[in-house]
């Protein structure tokens, strides 16, 4: 993806897309997070994807943070690097959850598949919502946008 | 983007993906949600995009019901289109918050903006947050993901 996509330079999606680049990249991202892949191969099976083309998708996601390359070794065999997600790497369980809504809800199919997030603590089931500082969850319908600095939004 | 992309041919989220195919697309929709643009023109001149580029993004975005093109003329100039969002285009407003969320958490710009999302009824102003049934909202780092079937899903 070009740099600075876009003439809005301060525009905090286009700083997200900088990373996650391309629908392969966002794949592979789900892989790690839903299914725990780890190794180059795991990706490859699960994926179905070309090894340049993933190499290309998880040298950047180094570079930028959102993997942390460990190297391995099992008995017998040389060798090799996994890809862990860092922190900010399991913070894309965000996006990852609003493209499985939107597309659950609006491209519905009988034998589809999302992931289902539930708490580390108690195993809660959580879903992804729009929800007012009161607490009221709303519907993506009854929101309008407006362009903020991003000095006067709280942290999400 | 390829069609079927990955292996999995029941991912909500490769759903998802086929309709935003790429940044430049995910741009659009957020110009079109944030700061309502309609016109081709304002497309262009928000986003700084070559005319065929925008041409080849807006054009799947109708067929794939994301925008409705309507026809509109101003006096003394020739009829053109406009693009407005449809009921499914605006519910992508949950991606873009998603985009815009992690882009300011984990990638902070000083002069950063973000869209601000507020009630239609009252202008509480509302988050994107994981909730659980009971009401507590769970940070990113407290969930752990596992692929579900969706029918076993709640609606989102």
């Amino acid at each position: 993806m070009a740099k600075m996509l876009g003439k809005d330079s301060t525009c905090s999606i286009a700083r997200t897309l900088e990373v996650l680049g391309d629908a392969w990249t966002v794949l592979i991202i789900r892989e790690a997070l839903v299914a725990g892949s780890t190794r180059f191969q795991e990706f490859r099976d699960a994926l179905g994807i070309a090894p340049n083309i993933l190499s290309n998708r998880l040298e950047p996601l180094v570079e930028k943070g959102i993997f942390e390359r460990r190297v391995y070794r099992e008995s017998g065999e040389r060798s090799r690097h996994e890809y862990v997600l860092t922190e900010e790497g399991r913070g894309l369980n965000v996006v990852i959850a609003a493209l499985a809504d939107w597309g659950r809800a609006c491209r519905p199919q009988t034998d589809g598949t999302s992931p289902c997030f539930t708490s580390v603590d108690d195993g809660a089931v959580a879903e992804l919502a729009f929800v007012t500082q009161g607490g009221e969850r709303l519907a993506p319908g009854e929101l309008v946008a407006r362009r903020t600095e991003d000095a006067r939004l709280g942290k999400s």
